[in-house]
């Protein structure tokens, strides 16, 4: 946390009343708000950790733009994060509006030295987490995300490009190691040690110092830490939770890639699953009296199962037609080809569980907390909520070799709702 | 095959005659030879196939030339091939020369744009594959490669080093990638299929046809490759056979680092492995009169077992002592740590199993064959020896995770001598 970066020459934090100068530079830009830069309006909507975003809005439209600051910006500046980060996030997003063109929102315009990215505004769309949080459905989404995680990942892995080609991409996001590093240290480090910022929910003390205690659990975490660190299979979104997709019924877009970087499939994966298997459990601490929550409940695990078997038949169907030197057909019939991606499959989809189970703990005891949880105003249904989650996370961890199929993550989920033993467990 | 690469400005190939003059305008390189350059006597002794090789001769000492030519030697400008190879090699050299200084020559000058390296001239070591044939006993070699392995690839993975520092040296190798592709291509593609150099001995013909119908091998072997692909732990030599090994009863140095890049761990120390017991399978089919071969090929298969049991200890030890973040001492107690180290070796072990098989099955079916077989004069003996290495590479890939410890691979192999169902097979 002490290490210094460089920021790039003529670097400056933008303040909100310097945005319309600096985008009505860009005539582009300028054009598509329309009107004149004075009357253009500029609100701060940032509600991530990490970085400043802005709204602009003129009289023929809007834009978002999204800046880096030197360090992470609910923190400052003790702690110093690199703004280069913007530079890989835009890097990624141009890839993924390749790859799935229908999931992002248009980049409209980059400037590294600024650490500036400015993009297409989702008006409409709603952050998947919050709106899950509100009881918003959104029927899309498992198809949608499946879709996205099979294109993304597929296309920028051994089973669609030659090793020259995947050796070039991982190197280019090789550069965002250290927030590769901050990941670690957030999910797989972190949370089982006295970690500066830790912070557990009133009543579930015990039942942290517990988790930190087991050595299974905490084995099979560094496990989870090697395979995120050694395991270079696809360009990731590196980051790929509940908050990093904006919907609406009918659409679905992915932001905030800033911590892309070549590594196992399943992290992606895990993350979504994960995420979606926390609203689940945490739907029944929300407020009834406007939605079912246990039907709502259902519906997320039903979801989090769909999100797989969705990128498990896409990606199968783009393996199926691969010509790459990976599956070469001269070598390798029908049946071989089917038989190795099925392999593929059931390894990511181990890797899928871990990494869920570890973004599930990360969460609860860690350094950041999210509303699924947050927003359950009595801590004591919050915290029995969250000791749910806790149970079937660890069960995710350490079983995920055996864990057959989505089903059996659902089965888990339910058998473990009778579990609770008390705050003092 | 058809891809062209760039050579350095200024490049030209060397001939024999230029050496003198080119190593003369290095002052240190001048003084070392002694005399005047016109003395000095240079001779090519290139054996390998890739690179043009040379020992200049003064009167106060000798040296080593080797440049990269633009193409593959044995092959000639058909198969053109980077010259950068020699950046590389030249650098993985450098870095093994800071962890395990015994065990390399010294690189005494570089010059990237004539694709030059000179290094130390290991007078008096063999190369460790001839000797072999030749009956020599190496009693060191076990030992120094388990060391040589341990030390190169732990303090270049994540067990010391942090994910910055990891991705800084993968990115470092990343321009290498046209070598791993080729590898690739020779070791687990090309002997499946209808490769255009693949070579076979007479009477092991439908032997290697029932190989390339053999649906679970070259599922296997295709395994292997996605592993070779993907599974990134540490900084390899690349090519780590008993031809890259040069040795004397109490030295043992390692040459030839053009394929390095950053892979799996099990990569470099299968290569050793696998051709070792080449050697002790093929033992038998040469001239008995001048040593006990019954005897050497049973010592050379415990070298290869004590190959694996020195790097595993020796990587053990350092992983015992290390600070790294992977295992945090704050986090993991001693147990822990053991525990995590003794199911990253497991996994190495299994990876070490599937890549020795493929290295043998290449060296029998592939491209490029090893004197082990090729100096058996009488065919058909020679094919009998091949269809024995065949036999156990086989079971060593499909039955890799299966395979409890190195005693359960000495059995094999012993237990494969009697299963020859002759050429007609
Ligand atoms: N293209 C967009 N259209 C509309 N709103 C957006 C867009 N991009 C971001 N936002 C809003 O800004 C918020 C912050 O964006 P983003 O998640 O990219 O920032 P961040 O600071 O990197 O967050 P995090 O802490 O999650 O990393 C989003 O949660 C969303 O509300
Ligand atoms: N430092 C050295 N001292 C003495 N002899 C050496 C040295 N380096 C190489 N040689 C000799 O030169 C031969 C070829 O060297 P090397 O294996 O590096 O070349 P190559 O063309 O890259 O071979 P390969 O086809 O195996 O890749 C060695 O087998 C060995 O006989």
């Amino acid at each position: 946390m002490t290490d210094e970066f460089e920021t790039p020459d003529g670097y400056r934090i933008l303040h909100v009343e310097d945005l319309a100068p600096q985008i009505a530079a860009i005539a582009d830009l300028r054009k598509r708000l329309g009107g004149a830069p004075e009357a253009w309006t500029a609100a701060e909507i940032s509600d991530g950790n990490m970085n400043a975003v802005y709204r602009l809005t003129g009289p023929s439209g809007s834009l978002i733009v999204k800046q880096a600051l030197p360090y992470i910006r609910v923190i400052g500046e003790g702690w110093p994060f690199p703004v280069s980060r913007i530079h890989f996030e835009a890097a990624a997003m141009a890839r993924q509006a390749e790859l799935a063109p229908a999931h992002v929102p248009a980049l409209l315009h980059r400037d590294d030295g600024l650490g500036l990215l400015v993009m297409e505004d989702l008006r409409g769309h709603a952050v998947v987490r919050q709106a899950l949080v509100a009881g918003t459905h959104f029927p899309r989404l498992a198809a949608h995300m499946g879709e996205f995680l099979a294109r993304t990942l597929f296309f920028t892995s051994d089973f669609h490009l030659a090793t020259p080609q995947t050796s070039a991409i991982e190197a280019a996001f090789s550069g965002n190691a250290h927030l590769c590093r901050t990941s670690e240290d957030v999910i797989f480090t972190g949370p089982y040690g006295e970690a500066p910022y830790n912070r557990v929910t009133r009543g579930n003390e015990a039942v942290a110092a517990a988790l930190r205690g087991d050595r299974d659990l905490k084995r099979a975490a560094c496990e989870m830490k090697l395979v995120y660190r050694t395991r270079s299979q696809a360009l990731l979104h590196g980051d790929l939770h509940t908050g990093s997709v904006m919907a609406t019924a009918t659409e679905t877009r992915v932001i905030d890639a800033e911590w892309a970087f070549f590594g196992p499939m399943g992290f992606d994966i895990g993350a979504l699953v994960g995420n979606l298997l926390l609203s689940a459990i945490s739907q029944p601490g929300h407020d009834g009296a406007r939605c079912d929550r246990a039907a709502l409940s259902d519906r997320l695990l039903q979801t989090a199962s769909d999100v797989w078997t969705h990128f498990a038949e896409c990606f199968a169907a783009l393996a199926a037609r691969a010509g790459g030197e990976l599956l070469a057909p001269a070598i390798y019939d029908e049946t071989s080809r089917r038989a190795i991606v099925a392999d593929h499959l059931r390894s990511v989809f181990e890797d899928m569980l871990g990494f869920a189970g570890a973004k599930m703990i990360r969460r609860i005891i860690g350094i950041s907390h999210v509303e699924d949880f947050e927003l359950i105003g009595d801590v004591a249904v919050r915290a029995e909520r969250e000791r749910h989650a806790l149970r079937v996370a660890r069960r995710l961890l350490l079983e995920r070799r055996d864990i057959a199929a989505m089903d059996a993550v659902r089965d888990l989920v339910r058998a473990e709702a009778a579990g609770d033993a008390g705050p003092g467990r």
